[in-house]
C-alpha cells in the first residue's frame, strides 16, 4: 500500500463533533485521497455531508464497509471501534481510532506525532489517537522532558462541553438561554451522557468527565494519567489529574506543575524549549497580559503554552498554562496527522 | 466596649456587590445592631437601601465618618482602606478590612474564625479579612494540617465573577447576550480594571486575576500564597498558586494537591476530619456522582469539600476539591464572624 498516489479513506462518526472536524481538516490539508466514505451508525445514515463541494452520502458502518479502504479514521465511540476495528484490520485497512477503546493496548500504538511519531512503525493495523487533553499537554511536556528530563505532573483541566459531543454544546446552549431568562436549568446530558445523575453546566463547573472509577477518580483523569505514561515512554513519571468540565464552547486549558530532573533551570530555559517546539506556540509576556486562552486558540491547530513559572519553593518545579482546540488538535488534526506520517514514512 | 449590648456598625463600600451582601446577612444573623451606617464613595452616595425593611441613605465615606462607629466593615477596595481605616482607629472604631491592604502587616490579624480566631486577640484595631480564594482553602486545610500535618499545597482555582464586582458580572451578562446572537464580544473591564488589555470573558477562562507581579505569577496567586502561611501559621509551608477566571456569577472553586505529614493514610482518613470541621461539609460519594459545584454552593455559608482522592505515587499526598460562595463565606460572612467573634468574646 505504501507506494499507492492516492487512498481510499473512511471516517466513521463522520456526522459527530469530530467526525465533522476531519471532514474539514482534509479539505485544507495535503492527503493524497482517491475516494472518501463516510460512514455512520444506521441513525444518521442517508444524511449528505459536502467534501470539496462533492455531495456525499453517509452509509451505515458495518463489517463489510471496509472491502476498499486503505484508512478509516474512527470517531464514533469506544463500542462501535470495539466492533468494527477489528473488522476493518481484517480488511487490511488500517485504523487510526480516536476512542479509548485500544489506547493502553499493549499491541496498538497510542501516538501524537510531535512526540511520538517512532511508534507508529510498530502498528498491527490499529493506531490510537490520544484523549483530547492528553494531547495538548504530553505535547507541551515532551520537549521539556526531552531536554531537562521529566519526574513528575500535577495537571487540573479546564474542558470545554465540545469535548462531549454537539449535543453537549446544544445543552450548554439551551442552559445559557434559560439561565438568562431567569427559568430552570434542564439538564439532561452533562456531566457523562448516560450516567445516572445529570447536572447543568451553565455559569458552572463540573468536577467529572466521563464515569467514577474504582479508585475514586473519574476515566477521564485516568486517561491523562496511563496515556501520558505510555505517550512519554515512562511508566514510572508521577502523573496526576483533576478533570472539570466548563461552559466553554470550544478548546481545552489545563494548569500544569512539572517537576523537571535538572536544578537550576530559570523561566527562560522552558520559554526557549517550548517556543521551538513541533506544534507548539510560545505565548507569554505578564507585562502585555499575553497568554492563550480558550476563545484565542479556538479554530487554530497548534497547542499554545504559557504563564510559565518557577515554583517558589522546590528549584526543578515549574508552573504552566496549556490551551488547544480540543477538537483540532485534540482530535480531528492529530489523527490526520497520524495518517499523513503513515503515508510519509510508507509505514501504512 | 466589650460590656455594650448593642453597636453602631458602619459598612464601608455599602453599594458595592461585598456590601450589599454583607447588608442581607446582617438582617438574618444576630449581631447586636445599635445602629447601622451605610458609606461609600461620593458618586454613590444619597443611594438609599433597605435594612430589616428600614430606608437608610447611603453617606460619603469621610475621615470623620466613623465618631460613634464601634466597628467598621471596609469593602470599598484597597486604596480606600488604607486612607480610611486609620482614620476610624483614631476614633476608636474597630475596622474589619476586606481588601489586601493590610493582610501582611504584622500588626494586623488576618483570621478565617474557623481557623485561627484566637489571632483576634492581638489586634490593635485593625483585623484583615482573607482573600476570598484563599479563605475557603485555609478552611478546608486546617483541619487537615491539625490532624495529620500539612507540607506542601498546590491550587488551581476556577474563580467566578463577581469576586470583580458588579460590574464584571454585568460585563459576563452582556457577553453571554452577544455571543448568543453572534455578536462581536465588547471587553471593557476583566481581567483586571485598570490594566491595560481587556479580554472576553464569556466562553472563555482567563489565566489571570488582579495584575501580575515581577516574578511572574500574578498577585491574586500571591496573595493565596502569602495568606495561607499568615494564617496557617508556617512561613515553611509550600504553597503554590494559578488563579483563572471562568464564565461563572457566584462561588470558586478550587482543585487542591495537598502533601501531609503522616505516612498510610487513606481517603476515609480525610474525609473524617473535613466531616466534623468547624464551617465545612463534605459532600463526596463517586457512587452518586455527589461532589460540589459552584451552583449548589451559591447562596449558602458553608466551605464544600469533594472528590477527595490519594495520589497515586505519592503515599502523603491528596487531591480535593473545594467549593464556597466567594461573596458569603469568601467575603460578608467572614467579615460579620470576625465580628460576632470579637463581641462574643469582649475582645473589641
Amino acid at each position: 500500500m505504501g507506494n499507492k498516489a492516492a487512498f481510499n479513506i473512511a471516517i466513521v462518526g463522520a456526522t459527530g463533533a469530530v467526525g465533522q472536524k476531519i471532514i474539514q481538516l482534509l479539505e485544507k490539508r495535503n492527503l493524497p485521497i482517491n475516494q472518501l466514505r463516510l460512514l455512520s451508525s444506521k441513525r444518521s445514515a442517508g444524511k449528505r455531508l459536502f467534501f470539496n463541494n462533492q455531495e456525499i452520502t453517509v452509509e451505515e458502518a458495518t463489517p463489510e464497509s471496509f472491502a476498499d479502504v486503505d484508512i478509516a479514521l474512527f470517531s464514533a465511540g469506544g463500542s462501535v471501534s470495539k466492533k468494527l476495528a477489528p473488522e476493518a484490520v481484517k480488511h487490511g485497512t488500517v485504523v487510526i481510532d480516536n476512542t479509548s477503546a485500544f489506547r493502553l493496548d499493549e499491541n496498538v500504538p497510542l501516538v501524537v506525532p510531535e512526540v511520538n511519531e517512532e511508534d507508529l512503525q510498530s502498528h498491527n493495523g490499529i493506531i490510537a489517537n490520544p484523549n483530547c487533553s492528553t494531547i495538548q499537554m504530553v505535547a507541551a511536556l515532551k520537549p521539556i522532558q526531552e531536554a531537562f528530563g521529566l519526574t513528575r505532573v500535577i495537571v487540573s483541566t479546564y474542558q470545554a462541553v465540545s469535548g462531549a459531543g454537539n449535543e453537549a454544546c446544544s445543552e450548554l446552549e439551551e442552559q445559557t438561554k434559560q439561565y438568562m431568562n431567569g427559568e430552570e436549568l434542564t439538564s439532561e446530558l452533562l456531566p457523562v451522557k448516560g450516567d445516572s445523575k445529570h447536572l447543568p453546566i451553565a455559569f458552572n463547573a463540573l468536577p467529572q468527565i466521563d464515569v467514577f472509577q474504582d479508585n475514586g477518580y473519574t476515566f477521564e483523569e485516568m486517561k491523562m494519567i496511563n496515556e501520558s505514561k505510555k505517550i512519554l515512554h515512562d511508566e514510572k513519571l508521577q502523573v496526576a489529574a483533576t478533570c472539570v468540565r466548563l461552559p466553554l464552547f470550544t478548546s481545552h486549558a489545563e494548569s500544569v506543575y512539572a517537576e523537571v530532573g535538572q536544578n537550576n533551570l530559570q523561566v527562560a530555559d522552558i520559554w526557549k524549549v517550548l517556543d521551538g517546539a513541533d506544534g507548539v506556540t510560545l505565548e507569554d509576556d505578564p507585562e502585555t497580559q499575553t497568554y492563550p486562552t480558550p476563545l484565542s486558540a479556538t479554530d487554530k491547530e497548534d497547542v499554545f503554552a504559557g504563564r510559565v513559572r518557577k515554583d517558589l519553593d522546590n528549584d526543578n518545579g515549574f508552573h504552566f498554562w496549556v490551551v488547544s482546540d480540543n477538537l483540532i488538535k485534540g482530535a480531528a488534526l492529530n489523527t490526520i496527522q497520524i495518517a499523513e506520517r503513515l503515508i510519509h514514512h510508507k509505514w501504512l
